[in-house]
């Protein structure tokens, strides 16, 4: 039994490193030709690299996203690298997100628990696409419990791609956009675990809220202060330090940074030799990516900051 | 390249054998005691059980439909039994649905479309969830090209569990319904397609549409006339052969049964001995699957019949 659920821990984390959440989405194409080759199979290179960052970001970061379709792409040798990377991150003792985005019904929903929260892929929190209705949140929710093992769900809200107009932010008869619906369910989950876990400043379900709409930003962040988000578009994506900064006010979140990190190297002027020699070693890409983790937990938490200011 | 894409095989295919989609959901809790103790592992029974079941059922069938769930719930070697599942059905040359609902954007949906129409788990059909917005569907649909090898993909349009009501049946500020949304997009890639298969007589893309809604079916088969449909909630879920029958006019579909058949077993009368003696065999319960398959086809093309008859 745990006391303290796992989104607990992960706001604590945050509060204590800061939000920089690194994001694991670790394709193949994002390391060097030059070193993916001198690997057995570029999984191989890949379990290296994600290892090799664990260690070198950890003092940048409150926790990691492992992205697991990168993985699946790589059939069952990519889903063994997965549940490895998964294994690195427990010993380091970083909290984990898995961004599955499963959501089925019934049975089904229940299998995806099953397979996400014990077993070969056991992890601390994953993602979940609401879409099918609020039936089937319970599945996943339910091992939230102190008996299940407390852990965490970030459900899927306001996403940071374009399309998200199409149904998440729809207008419903009443004047209120679709995603209200998603927010307020999540809200009467917090509160229903609140007995559970009278002590605890968040509840484990948080939501997924992309860094790209500075008025949604606002308003979603006002609405739910005591729901934890998840934050990805920042870097990468486009999304702006200062929206980011926005959604971690109140109860906070985390802010995710996949490709910023992993593809550091890319950018890196003092790189730039290497790069075109294609002489670049794990230790140089890993240091790329350790650097742009320092600056990014930097641009975070001075966002946060004025942000912070502005409000209050 | 495939000169044409796998809904239209799949279409044919239940033209040919009747509607009837084998739902491969294959639990090892849907096997009895006895049996799976005679297994190394729970997987291995699993796998003898599905390619059993393939043999014998495969009179009465169009197609099947694997729910990688509860694969995924048994970890690494629940995906390897997922993957030798899916070359047995390939060996068969039974078209399949790969149940996976997955639904991401940009990068990640593209490693989702390679992980599922490529690779250790390549199959024909996947379903997806459409949640996140349209240009999320886009990674997946390019694979129905016939450069890309003219696969299909189920979306989710009108589930059959009860929470359905809460983001698909919501009613939009114009007093549509928001999976109307979703019919009318896939309605309009089904049109794109048109231009690269004139000849075929369905597109590409499907929508899954649950037998649990009288007035929904009507309204949508009519409303999507050109539209093929994966149906699920007949048999175990509740859903009547009348509703499925409804939903297999105009285009068509298939209509999915997997406990049902699965675990017909649990309710054959003439195996009533031998399971209160534990002492069922491989035989038995794949002979009672095969039982229920021929019923369950014999039900839902006399159903179709019976709503072709009401209806013309």
């Amino acid at each position: 039994m745990n006391n303290i659920h796992q989104m607990q821990r992960l706001q604590e984390a945050a509060q204590t490193n800061g939000p920089l959440c690194v994001g694991l989405d670790t394709d193949p194409s994002y390391i060097p030709e030059n070193i993916l080759s001198k690997y057995k199979t570029p999984m191989k290179a890949v379990l290296a690299y994600n290892k090799a960052l664990i260690k070198k970001c950890k003092p940048y970061m409150c926790c990691a996203k492992v992205q697991i379709a990168y993985y699946e792409a790589m059939g069952i040798e990519g889903l063994k690298t997965y549940a490895e990377t998964l294994k690195a991150l427990k010993e380091a003792d970083i909290p984990v997100i898995s961004d599955i985005k499963r959501g089925d019904i019934a049975d089904t929903a229940k299998a995806y628990a099953r397979a996400h929260f014990s077993g070969d892929f056991e992890t601390d929190i994953i993602t979940v696409n609401p879409y099918m209705g609020f039936d089937t949140l319970k599945p996943f929710t339910e091992w939230c419990s102190k008996e299940k093992g407390g852990k965490g769900a970030f459900v899927l809200l306001c996403t940071s791609n374009p399309g998200m107009v199409d149904i998440e932010h729809q207008k419903l008869e009443d004047g209120s956009l679709l995603l209200e619906r998603v927010g307020n369910e999540l809200d009467r989950i917090g509160q229903e675990f609140k007995a559970e876990y009278p002590e605890q400043t968040c509840g484990p379900v948080g939501a997924v809220v992309g860094a790209t709409q500075t008025e949604d930003a606002l308003y979603l962040r006002k609405k739910y202060p005591n729901t934890l988000f998840l934050i990805p578009g920042y870097g990468a994506q486009g999304g702006a330090a200062e929206i980011a900064g926005t959604l971690l006010l109140e109860a906070g979140g985390v802010v995710n940074s996949s490709r910023g990190i992993l593809c550091a190297w890319k950018k890196d002027e003092s790189l730039a030799e290497k790069r075109e020699n294609g002489t670049l070693t794990m230790a140089d890409i890993t240091r790329a990516a350790a650097k742009a983790a320092k600056f990014s937990k930097k641009d975070l938490t001075k966002a946060k900051a004025k942000v912070e200011k502005k409000y209050k």
